[in-house]
């Protein structure tokens, strides 16, 4: 049996054992509905109402500025349809060639309703081409811009102190998707003019099934879900409060732990890179590396598939990804590396490795002493290469 | 401090042990994403898939007629606006006038937006009116008809093996909210042709944020929430593993046990039932009784409030409710009772008792002990009743 290595924590992480204690006694024990007025429903109501505090602490918001959803991705659908309702096809929606398929999905859609639809590209090193979006900002009429603050398959991270100025500068409602900085990086809606915002649990630490919308005061909104009078009348359906005891907690540790974890799981990243670069020719690192998650590695192999690469490590017991595990299951190279127009040897051979606060130098260590030999063998293999007929 | 007595189910019910033990692995050592390509997400791939499995076989339905979501208002929603989206407004939209409001609200929305809506009515036991749903089902044109299985307020069962072989017969997309029916009632999809069904897993001692969508093959369906390809398609989002493995043990045991439980929650029930109406004057059970979940017991009690009722039993540690949990907070008398023309000196006396395979005769016993001395005290205070100068 192999060392099991987990480096995809992009995808997904473990619960914490904190989070995973404070959730327990909400099975068995505390599970009343929130809603009921009785008292086995009052004090549970009153958990989901701390939770929402810290919640609202972590982004430095107002509680009353979160709404608890499923996932980031309902809290996407949420935001983008809620200001597609509310304008019609009036509403031009701008966002960016390397969002994740929860945003682009839904702006998809509302393309093929007859709304006005724009996508930012980026450049080589997926940073985005502000001067673009700026210029889609100077047309007259409702505009809403859905740009990520950090992208899942490379770490790039957005200026979205800047895109928020600027949306804000022309009147656009602005929505991010911060799933990936969530926990990564301080989110600050107070600093930042952000008008709504998404996070996910199950990436910093809290299950797969929870997530949050934050919705700026003022900013109207109108609930995707329809029924009970949950969130305020914004989300309907009983509140997963387990759940959203666990995010909380979730979140805690992260505003009181995430400076210095980071610091760590930057070194780790940091060591894996530089051990990379030197043990394997024909490797380039993609993304941004100068505006970059702490946690997140994104390398293309040239002349080989990342599918392989992938499941040869995961035969060895390393757990990575060739892009984002939403839009896996396609043969197709990942978007967001097209988008940056990474060379053709290079596109098909990308793997992402993702950290998170559990990964420890022994971790990079395995993966330094089978990556290149994986590599090597994959490449005798390929019939593509320097010197290869094909090429 | 009193001992605890929750008889609340129909609002939710506690986690069985059996499923928080199923669940637990996945927060901390199953934890992979399903969608991921290696080893540490291609197992869990396969429990969601033979979780699919056991919740297809509790409703004798195919593993890929079976949609997970979030809750069964994200199911309801998402039945009523894919029959929405396909039709557009030529479609007729026929529901009844004691819905869930995860229901109601969807039509509401759809009313609004320009859709046909018809809202069927309930005799004073609950009992719809088969009539004028036939009649509405007469009318040419594409028709949507989503009508409950069992009603939470009263556990009205309504005849849906008619309903929906009328709705067959006059080509309508039949869709039913079959919450509070699962685990109380067999729920047999190759025998009742229904389209669509919602079940919720916190209703059956799965936890709260986890239900499925059932869409029969062949039935169109458009997806609620876009993004991701999970649910083939179907349901973006990160799967929640571990609820759904929950709720898959919850739909076994009560596939295995459900029979023998519902016999004793049912003499509970009536047991409950007996002890009142013997002990209580002036009182009167609310629904269809020949037809009626073996957990439910409604009962107004003539001439006070359900809510200081359900108060003061909460101050004794009994946890009841008034109505629906969502639909609570508001002041108004339930839309459920209201529809069932109880006198007006009953309408706000109405309560719920529900039960679970939890509950046993001691909680009758206290419930019986306590009850009839808070109905008298209460009806001390009352200005209304029989000789009081305000009726």
């Amino acid at each position: 049996m192999h060392k099991t290595v987990y480096l995809d924590n992009n995808a997904t992480t473990s619960v914490a054992p904190e989070v995973r204690d404070v959730m327990t006694p909400f099975f068995n024990d505390f599970y009343g509905n929130p809603s009921s007025m009785h008292f086995f429903g009052g004090r549970i109501a009153k958990c989901v109402e701390r939770s929402r505090e810290e919640v609202a602490r972590f982004l430095n918001a107002e509680p009353d500025e979160i709404i608890f959803t499923s996932c980031a991705t309902e809290s996407d659908n949420a935001a983008i349809f809620s200001a597609a309702e509310k304008y019609g096809k009036s509403l031009k929606i701008i966002t960016t060639q390397v969002e994740h398929p929860a945003v682009l999905q839904c702006v998809e859609y509302l393309k093929e309703k007859g709304y006005n639809t724009v996508k930012i590209g980026v450049d080589g090193f997926g940073r985005l081409d502000i001067d673009s979006l700026e210029q889609e900002l100077k047309t007259p009429g409702p505009k809403f811009v859905s740009v990520m603050w950090a992208n899942n398959e490379t770490g790039t991270v957005f200026p979205i102190a800047q895109i928020a100025a600027l949306c804000k500068e022309h009147g656009a409602i602005f929505h991010t998707d911060a799933v990936q900085m969530a926990g990564k990086g301080v989110i600050d809606v107070k600093k930042v003019p952000v008008d709504m915002l998404a996070i996910s649990g199950h990436k910093f630490h809290a299950p797969k099934g929870v997530g949050a919308l934050y919705v700026r005061k003022g900013v109207e909104f109108n609930s995707f879900m329809k029924g009970g009078h949950q969130e305020r009348g914004r989300r309907a359906g009983t509140e997963n409060v387990p759940y959203i005891v666990g995010m909380a907690k979730a979140c805690e540790l992260c505003r009181v732990n995430m400076e210095e974890e980071n610091d760590t799981i930057g070194a780790l990243r940091d060591a894996l890179q530089d051990g990379i670069l030197k043990s394997c020719p024909d490797v380039r690192v993609n993304g941004d590396v100068e505006n970059r998650l702490c946690n997140t590695l994104n390398v293309s192999f040239e002349y080989i598939e990342g599918e392989a690469i992938a499941y040869r490590l995961s035969d060895l017991g390393i757990a990575i990804s060739t892009g984002s595990a939403c839009a896996s299951g396609s043969l197709e190279p990942s978007h967001v590396i097209r988008a940056m127009g990474v060379p053709f040897t290079a596109v098909h051979g990308s793997v992402r490795f993702s950290f998170s606060r559990y990964n420890t130098s022994a971790d990079v260590d395995y993966v330094l002493k089978e990556l290149p030999g994986v590599i090597a063998n994959l490449r005798e293999l390929s019939p593509f290469g320097p010197g290869k007929e094909f090429l």
